[in-house]
């Protein structure tokens, strides 16, 4: 392709709009334009690296036994209402009538429709298993879209369903799908993490997220730096290491903390550390009012707490404790609390020899308190945010905290949708069994974005090879040149090679400029020095480095840094 | 792939909701379910089939100078108020609002959007032109849809649109897609047609549409057994070859015609033929009523009428009519109708020398009418439906019918929508222009379907091998055979061939019956007496030929089959 043909429409200005780097570099790189929130066309360039990524997940999805088809995206609502969604999606949903009148959406997720599917076809245990997959728009009315597609209301999505007779096929798909994942981001050259995760709204057992690596991700995962544990934050468990076995005891005072309402307040007046006072906190459920305790220290982890609670939370604002009792704001503890309020502690909080809490009355705080014995709990869990530096759970390693962005999310379902849905085998006695299943998603479109954050510079973009959208530019650096850059342009094209030649009038400096923000792995300048020597020069995109090369040599050495990119990713497929 | 795993709910009964072979034969085969009306899934045998159409579309549209991109599907309502299509569409075109209430539709076409697209990046003269083209899901809410994946509200289509500087651009880009639409369905296999067709709502001054020749066509075609004109029955001219020359002259008479108020029941009554019979019909605008004249034997084409008429209409009702005039239905004719009525007359009927008419009395005609001198008309046109044994318009050849599906359509758009968008560049001489574009669609999944319309039998689909799932099928007898069979399945797998194993527990009869029913081109049996003499029987499914292969030579044979499949088609490019 020539640039003076390409639809590439290069800005020189980051644009206002875009808050982090690879909406401000796809925007600034010409790879899309935004249509309206959250929406956007994908340009040239952009499909160019999109169909590399889903050529390489088509591969992967084929060798782990997957199917590919292609299902609904505007979806009946009928089939939503089985399983209770209709309702439980709400604003999130884009919903639609037809000229009849009929209710529809576009599609969210598709498992109410692969279930209906396979419910209506399959019959016998002989049909089984099934792993069918579709790679296609998706659609989620984000309250705010942002990011560029990073967190768009129409993106690119894989999404495979695994359908197996019992726990041990749905394993067997599983754990195919995990090595595929694994196998899809090796060979899109990015570098990720798989991570255990919570399972969320889509339900399920057992959940794993995969994160590419980016200092912008959304996401905090931590990880065992001596064996292979690594957990999304919100999942994460770990051993807190500084326990209170050394702390002195003292006996219960009550202390003036007047105005001292915040834990920070308190410790500084108090002249001790927060990991010293009891946080209360109070959560309001349809039933009941729950306090919820954690070391000053500590965070709560909101995911942990609602699988504990298991029903719809939110935090209690003022007016709903009152109801209950007449607490003051800020002095609250969990000494003398009023008996309908049930109270739930991280367990750190009862290995505090001794502590500070509020002391339920305005302006005062007790010291010296000893949980377990000055006051007791209902209940004893593991509410608290794990962070960089707790002990790994599984051995003796420490965890350590990396930024990711979630580009594949995988779960075991189980019978969920397929209960909601009836859809059931008759398996080798006759007997009618429910199908086990999981689900398994990429988003396709994300993974490309994600790819940016993690290989760019101040002069842009830095494909990795395998979804570079063209591996070589030529640039001639004037006119003169350019007859010797159609040259090799065409030679390059002959021998395969994915090259684009900068055959545009303008000046060196814009096309080097244009060159880098794009990200073509390879730039092949010729400039009137190095080819009175018959050389090229020679930039890789990702070191810097420069090199020479004779040109009767160019088109061989261009296919052998293609292919040895190739070979790197195939011993990182190996190992 | 192996049939025990691969997803083909084949179906042994023709489904009764199917009306046309390509429908009944897609739910049959496994290709396609219904999800809600016109909505379907597409399974893993049809995808296969799409992804290799897709392919072949692809490889055209870039070689014709097109980029791919991919367009929102999800478009906000803004742009399509700018030219005036928010309204025009109704109830055909999908709706939906966002949770803030912006109003949104889901493309039923791309124009709107790629011109706002364009007109924000396009700048100067050297910016074109641009070819641009995706292929995405469209969405019609068709008020009836119907006969499968031939008519669905949510289908696939791939669209172009070209941007030029002019007339003489535009040109250039329209021939090229025209070329590539001969060579992409020269490519899958296909008979077809490229016929001159009605340019309709969406505008533009030049159109072509690409007909599969089927006998279940929606659409007629009329082409020149001589020269190379063919058009689409609602833009075909031609010359009717029976004039009324020889006619002879008598004068005109009343004459009793009690209760006979159509044109067969005049002619049968008066013993004469249609042909010598004026046909009066009524015609309703938002300003008058029109009288249309035709011959008896003729048919009025409704798309001539509607340019002539050059604004919304419909064949008057008679309560309509009576609001002009009290003509009494049935005796209607040209002679003495009320001034305020306008008369268009097709030029046919202008020719005859004398004819019989409706007296505009109950109960009476009028016979040795004289066009032209007892009556006369506001208008002359060619109104009349082309008809197969017409002459050509262009030569001395003859018109011949056929029936076609539209699988392409071509347009020269000109600046219909540039200008309501405001789409321009500046020239060479900084003059600021409007761009000049072509739009070019191909229903996707409608070829598909009518490719099997084209190919079949009553045994089921006879696949084209370019587009064929698979190529060859490799079906052992008995469970004995499977062995054999597994060991020249992989060792055609290892040649590149695509091909499935049938390698279920089932009877040969059921074995045969799929085979022949998803339309495989090459069968290859493994059965006890031919593998006693180390052969395989063949079955080319076209042909319906009987082969017998050495087994040493089945892989490279059925290479050479499949080759030569490519080659023919080579040839017929080349042509």
């Amino acid at each position: 392709m020539k640039l003076s043909h390409l639809f590439l429409p290069t800005l020189r200005e980051t644009p206002s709009e875009a808050e982090i780097i690879s909406h401000q570099l796809m925007l600034r790189a010409g790879l899309i334009r935004k249509s309206s929130a959250g929406i956007y066309t994908y340009l040239p360039l952009a499909h160019r690296v999109i169909k590399k990524v889903i050529r390489i997940i088509e591969e992967e999805m084929d060798r782990g036994g997957g199917q590919e088809l292609m299902l609904p995206i505007v979806q009946p609502s009928e089939i939503w209402k089985e399983t209770g969604r209709w309702d439980v999606y709400g604003d999130e949903m884009f919903r639609l009538r037809d000229r009849h009148g009929r209710e529809f959406c576009l599609g969210p997720t598709h498992e109410e429709i692969i279930t209906t599917l396979v419910r209506n076809e399959v019959r016998s245990y002989r049909d089984l298993p099934l792993r069918l997959y579709q790679i296609q728009n998706k659609y989620r009315d984000e309250i705010r879209p942002r990011f560029g597609i990073m967190r768009g209301r129409e993106f690119i999505m894989k999404d495979l369903y695994s359908f197996d007779r019992d726990e041990e096929g749905l394993k067997a798909s599983y754990d195919a799908m995990y090595e595929a994942y694994c196998r899809i981001f090796t060979r899109c050259g990015l570098k990720f993490r798989p991570v255990e995760a919570d399972s969320g709204a889509i339900g399920g057992d057992a959940s794993h997220e995969f994160m590419v690596l980016a200092e912008a991700g959304e996401a905090v995962i931590l990880y065992c730096d001596q064996c292979s544990y690594a957990a999304n934050i919100e999942k994460a468990s770990s051993i807190p290491l500084d326990c209170d076995e050394s702390e002195e005891l003292s006996t219960m005072k009550r202390v003036e903390t007047p105005g001292k309402t915040s834990i920070d307040a308190v410790g500084d007046y108090l002249k001790i550390n927060p990991d010293r006072i009891v946080k209360t906190l109070f959560v309001q459920t349809a039933e009941q009012l729950l306090a919820v305790l954690v070391r000053g220290d500590d965070d709560i982890n909101e995911i942990k707490l609602g699988n504990i609670i298991n029903s719809k939370f939110h935090w209690a604002t003022p007016e709903e404790v009152a109801m209950v009792a007449p607490l003051p704001i800020g002095y609250v503890g969990p000494i003398n609390l009023p008996k309908e309020i049930r109270i739930i502690a991280d367990q750190r909080v009862m290995k505090m020899k001794t502590a500070v809490c509020g002391a339920n009355e305005e302006g005062f705080h007790l010291t010296g308190v000893r949980p377990g014995q000055d006051f007791t709990v209902h209940e004893v869990v593991d509410l608290r945010s794990a962070r960089s530096g707790d002990g790994c759970p599984h051995c003796a390693g420490r965890l350590q905290e990396v930024r990711g962005i979630e580009v594949g999310h995988i779960f075991k379902l189980g019978t969920k949708y397929s209960k909601s849905l009836q859809a059931v085998y008759l398996d080798e006695s006759g007997t009618e069994k429910t199908i086990v299943m999981g689900c398994y998603g990429i988003g396709v479109t994300r993974t490309v974005a994600a790819a940016i954050e993690q290989y760019n510079d101040d002069n842009g973009i830095i494909w990795p090879v395998p979804i570079a959208p063209y591996h070589v530019i030529v640039v001639p650096v004037n006119k003169e040149q350019l007859p010797v850059a159609e040259e090799l342009y065409s030679q390059l094209r002959n021998a395969g090679i994915e090259v684009v030649l900068d055959d545009r009038d303008e000046r060196p400096g814009v096309k080097f400029k244009d060159a880098d923000l794009i990200g073509i792995p390879l730039r092949i300048t010729l400039g009137p020095k190095s080819l009175a020597n018959s050389e090229a020069e020679v930039r890789i995109r990702a070191t810097g480095e420069d090199l020479r090369w004779s040109m009767d040599d160019v088109v061989s050495r261009t296919q052998e840094f293609i292919r040895n990119a190739f070979l790197r990713i195939e011993e990182e497929l190996k190992s």
